[in-house]
């Protein structure tokens, strides 16, 4: 593990688009997810509930938390990373502290561990009936940055 | 936690054909997961891959995979309960080994831990392609049977 | 997983004092760990570093923030069950963020969802050095809370 | 993560000699936990059991069986890595299957992904009694080989 604290980042405006943009593509815009807000070392997602995100049971699978929770982790860590590495995830561990069947999830991400190898990021999933938040889920996820050049892209 | 070790549990036919039919309901049959065997203690299942499937590289996405892993370890939960429980998730945890991008993943779970409160199980997920199958994600999951008179559903 | 969300708890000063010296016994006395604060929902507890809590390279053993996060999590715990229950570890996840190897550990635990059956706690570690403060781990706990008739105990 | 599957390792005599004596220094000496085989991605070590091992109800403390499972795929990391880098562990979780009381404990770790920057590993804490095994916690490790030169020891 690399013993580098907090750095301070800058993070483009320019940047900040293309990954609010960047985020809804593949299994993620088939979700229906969307990037809502980046900062340094910070993502926030939105999905508004349908159907199609619920379990057998009517409350929203632990599935689409997951996915949220670690594809928000993600572009939390793509804010601290030059355009030319890749983000991709190593685990993550989430915790589901209360069955979710609000209207809208939102995700909050933010990385707690910056590093050149590990990054380290906090997620929490929050359910929203009307103006009432309440947090549904929360997870632990590891990440790994890695140059474009070492990734052979399947696009 | 319970110190009942494992337990011969018998799984009828209409029961298993049951769960197979219904593993594949909202979020589950969005993504194209379907159930194709059941075991006590152990179920398996199965989605082709398609374009919707796969994340900003190519890949196939991070939460495909544990979706499938914690919805497979679910039912292979299912197996042991009778059916006036319901299983919902407290937790997984879930390393990804090596990219995903085969035509096809293969989920299989197992209940290593079977209790009244808590049961613990393990989930795989394999890449194929072609007739090559190689492990691309591990999952410890965490569920608990829950009474379906305790549950209020959201159909 | 119970719907209950955060109740009203009352810790009196006699069952805090009684959780503080509770915490060390056994394994944990054998650490060095001493419980310092008790409050409903929270817990925090302190080390004294010494050459045997290292690893081989010097630096504080992960085994020892492990124990130190699941503990201190099983305490804040007990601040929220009534005395005639015991709470066990179900499961939890710990990422190490940096190399710790200050002269104290301080551990501080809250329960983030409390329940009849399962209780989730979250723990971090900080690392001292003089007056400086670090966080080097976090911790997601899973705990279940059992009726003391229903342990055999091995004391 | 790198896309590298399982190579061919050699494991010399020294070396594995050397691992077995190196496992047991430091928190690990003082917990009692003794190396007792090193092959090529896969570790095992043993405890015996003494009262300084258990909880406030007799049973194993859930800290000493993570801190062997979390060591003992240190070692099996370090069976597949160079004598100039040193194993670090970015996380784990770890599942308590059933209360642990026996007389010894013996822990199993293998390397289901091995890489140059991310090795993962899994880990089984048996219990003892007599000639009976049971398991009663199951690991997944994620660490992380670094160069000895990047690392400050503190020793």
């Amino acid at each position: 593990m690399n013993k580098d604290g907090a750095t301070a980042h800058v993070l483009s405006k320019e940047r900040a688009d293309f990954l609010l943009r960047d985020f809804g593509r593949g299994f993620v815009k088939f979700c229906g997810f969307e990037g809502i807000a980046a900062d340094p070392g910070r993502f926030e997602s939105r999905v508004q509930i349908e159907s199609r995100h619920r379990q057998q049971d009517g409350f929203i699978h632990a599935g689409v938390m997951a996915t949220m929770a670690d594809h928000t982790a993600g572009y939390a860590a793509f804010t601290l990373v030059s355009q030319d590495h890749r983000i991709l995830t190593v685990e993550f561990k989430i915790n589901f502290l209360r069955p979710a069947s609000g209207e809208c999830l939102i995700c909050r991400a933010t990385v707690i561990k910056d590093g050149s190898r590990i990054i380290i990021a906090e997620s929490e999933v929050c359910d929203l009936h009307g103006r009432q938040e309440s947090v549904v889920a929360k997870a632990l996820v590891t990440l790994t940055a890695v140059p474009v050049n070492r990734i052979v892209s399947k696009d």
